[in-house]
């Protein structure tokens, strides 16, 4: 039990949250997350309500404790935002875009608003939007994301939204990086990719191996799986994911796919229903050096929160 | 007073190293560092033996601690290593290219080998050259270095190296970093651009200003200096410095910039000798947001080790 502005904000055991991962963070694993002491949040992604309803659903029914869904802000429209509010979710997470409008929709339904940033201007604009959280995202994060380090962002943002409850993103998967994130000012840590090795995560069993396997320079930074999508992600956002052929192949020439992308769009839809990850992304962050298994959420909660709790007990000795 | 291995390894006080800025960390400030009870090192840079000859001999006179010096492997020779080693430091750190065969010199010195290495293949190689400290150096960092961030790339070396000592470089420029790289299984940081703004640095005054306004997003990873330099710096190393207008109209023009090189060169040693920093390089790390002002080199070591201290111990209370 690691007791911090997080986890007395929502009643929870551990400061750690599950990131929102489109297409991964589906109610079971959200619930799991909630139901081992940390606050599970599903992923949104680009808005099929369908998908999000179920989802949502299946969270309210495997769990007790609080919860919450993650929305892709620049994405989503007041529909979306009414239906994910329609579940009376404990907290919403708008990551990606102004988060003013859709925040006072939040505030207004009595929900906590989560807001992700990914540099201090974006901060700011967070507390105008009344955000309870605000995570400091850097650039080691997978998916989507900007340019600045988690290590040097964090106390950053902290001194300039302090005393409003700060995360830390990006690159954390174990119970160092979550000591760590607590030593910079950050209240907890929401942590994406070292849940996607979960048996509870949506993602594909093979694309799970696949993470287990790499190494932190097999991920780079990129925007080809959204031009390929045509996904209109606007400036300053890329993502990263594990590097593939696909990405190999068309990094650097991102105009030249744009040029091509009704073919190339239903090359890429092709290989995301054959699961072949060599074209079909694989997001994943610089953590995956210290992933070693994939395994249920529920264990990896306890284990990140034992390990903080042995590291930071150690470094108060040693002070 | 933090005692780690690194503190226990060269009988100091703080695990705070100063990192071997070129042309920054002259004498004055590696003694300044190493008489408050960190590490000192003074930068090596290109190998003018004149200039080390005469830095090297003001840290000797004016310290009686531990103090070292740094050299950028693939521009060092024999002679510089001698030159280094003659002077009988504590430690020598090697960066930037394959340790082995000077580090083979260091040791046969009875000097302790510091190797800075950008990813977990690196440091594996620095173990090869019987490197007593390897530093996990993250793309936070100011000046050269590579592509993986400090928060992950740092517990990954540990992994990899345990038992070897381990240090952080990368975005740590106050307390909370510090304890954040304890965190994370290092025994102590490699601290340069919270040094540059120090009184004893040897920058241009306007250099270290302009370090204290800015923000981290205000840097940007380059090679336009190098090109225009004429220095054949490796793949993979390229440098964070602060965004300038020398830097705004190159960058992504590298090629143009090296055909242009011989008037180039001109222009860009005329601006240095005008102190001209909006052609001229002033390296930085991410980390500049959290430097407010230029201050003695000793209070940056004792805030920092006091903050640092503090934080741990918040952290061993909250576990």
């Amino acid at each position: 039990m690691l007791r911090t502005a997080l986890t007395d904000m929502f009643g929870i055991e551990h400061p750690i949250v599950l990131a929102p991962m489109g297409g991964v963070s589906g109610g079971r694993l959200a619930a799991a997350v909630s139901n081992a002491g940390g606050l599970g949040l599903v992923g949104g992604g680009y808005g099929d309500s369908g998908w999000l309803s179920r989802e949502l659903s299946l969270v309210k029914s495997q769990t007790s404790h609080p919860w919450g869904v993650g929305l892709i802000t620049w994405s989503a429209d007041a529909s979306i935002v009414d239906l994910a509010l329609g579940y009376r979710p404990y907290a919403v997470m708008l990551s990606f875009g102004d988060p003013r409008p859709y925040g006072s929709i939040v505030k207004a339904a009595g929900c906590h608003l989560i807001c992700q940033v990914q540099d201090v201007a974006g901060a700011r604009l967070a507390l105008e939007a009344g955000a309870d959280v605000i995570v400091a995202q850097g650039t080691e994060a997978g998916g989507h994301g900007a340019g600045r380090s988690t290590l040097a962002l964090v106390p950053a943002v902290v001194d300039a939204v302090t005393p409003t409850t700060v995360l830390a993103a990006g690159g954390i998967a174990d119970g160092r990086g979550l000591a760590a994130a607590l030593m910079l000012g950050a209240q907890g840590a929401l942590i994406g990719t070292r849940f996607y090795a979960s048996k509870e995560a949506l993602g594909h069993p093979q694309a799970k191996r696949m993470i287990v396997d790499a190494r932190g320079e097999d991920t780079c930074r990129t925007t080809v799986f959204d031009v390929v999508r045509k996904l209109a992600w606007p400036q300053p956002y890329d993502g990263r994911a594990l590097r593939n052929g696909f990405v190999e192949r068309w990094r650097g020439r991102e105009e030249e796919l744009a040029a091509q992308v009704d073919t190339q769009y239903h090359v890429y839809a092709s290989a995301v229903q054959a699961a072949d990850h060599d074209v079909a992304v694989v997001w994943a962050g610089e953590g995956v050096d210290l992933i070693n298994g994939i395994e249920p959420a529920g264990d990896i909660v306890q284990r990140m929160a034992t390990e903080a709790t042995d590291r930071l007990r150690w470094g108060g000795r040693l002070a």
